[in-house]
């Protein structure tokens, strides 16, 4: 692939997957920033490009492409690189774990950052739960001897999604008290491995996120526009 | 495919999309009741193959697998079916809908049906919000005229994993006065169309899902089990 992709951003948004994947997957792209201070997102411009109004968007050689999860795994595929191939036997665990970590570890964590979308009234009401859930969640993840992160020698896009979420944990939500990587020390192994790859250190200047940017993060200062 | 498939099931639960796509497959499968009364899902065996404790798990010659999404996917690619091959340009499309329909339509709809997991003390605080997205969520899903399911003539796996949600809104998670298939032409058109698929028929035969499942479905009388 020879395309230079397009893909728009907010600091230290799920925008920061795709970036450390294709970091990981050496594609030329370009970033533009999404301005979530001007609520940029909800334009008519990017609506057109992914009516949930959400980051990332990345513009491909087909079109625009949204959600996180199916934009790596598209990727992945395309550059087969950091997935096992469709024919392989571990194919079915990379997609289970793909999978979850989209629509259970992600979409737990999006309802600790934005409670009021999920309850009117008193949203934090469900902090306690969202909290305990998110921990039983990490719990299992470090029980999952099959999961595909767990590979220490390999990249995977299932590392490139998971280090911003740990990262995110330890910064966003209200109270991180709850939030403690050396409870899993196997995820603790994973994210002091990670950011010390070439990727994730030139994603973690892109958007100012810190030397040790998952395994002890410290507040985003992005070059430009606002985090999470 | 010559292998014989073991979906374990429980009668119109996630598993259903699994057992509709099997069906338009030609895949053949024996269903394995999942006993919910008793709460077989989180028995030891069970969790052994899915550490989530949730319905479905299809066994594969590789391995057991859960995530109703990945089992699609991982099923339509390895059939050549029901999905955009990799070198599709409409792949993109169909991999970024298919995970829209999980993190977002599947995972709200969980949380219409089991609040009780997501807040403590009065979960019923979710349900005017829940039934506020789900509206907009389908809004968007009648407008995306680029949506997998939107072809009439093809048999998707969006369209397998899409029709059970449609019948869900209609019957679970307290009152469904907020839903009113009519609202939306486009969905209905599809629930009209796809229930009078063969593959739809023989599912709806074989879990009780009544004569019209999905465009006006009557609660589910399932032959062994509980629904939902």
């Amino acid at each position: 692939m020879t395309f230079r992709f397009r893909l728009h951003y907010a600091p230290d948004n799920a925008s920061l997957c795709v970036r450390i994947a294709l970091l990981e997957m050496g594609l030329p792209f370009d970033s533009i920033l999404v301005d979530r201070r001007k609520n940029a997102q909800k334009a008519p411009q990017f609506l057109a490009m992914n009516p949930n109004g959400l980051i990332p968007v990345l513009e491909t050689p087909d079109g625009p492409m949204f959600e996180t999860a199916a934009i790596l795994l598209w990727l992945a595929d395309r550059a087969e690189l950091l997935i096992a191939p469709a024919d392989s036997p571990q194919r079915a665990h990379d997609l289970q774990w793909l999978f979850w970590l989209s629509n259970t570890l992600h979409a737990t964590l999006r309802m600790l950052f934005y409670p009021a979308q999920y309850a009117d009234g008193a949203p934090e009401i469900l902090h306690v739960r969202t909290r305990a859930r998110l921990v039983a969640q990490l719990d299992m993840l470090e029980a999952a001897t099959t999961a595909p992160w767990r590979d220490a020698d390999a990249a995977s896009i299932h590392g490139c999604y998971l280090a911003p979420m740990l990262r995110w944990c330890a910064l966003y939500g209200g109270s991180t008290d709850w939030f403690d990587l050396a409870r899993w020390p196997k995820l603790h192994a994973f994210a002091k491995r990670i950011e010390t790859r070439p990727a994730l250190i030139q994603a973690a200047r892109a958007e100012g996120l810190g030397p040790l940017p998952v395994s002890a993060p410290s507040p985003c200062v992005p070059p430009e526009g606002s985090a999470l």
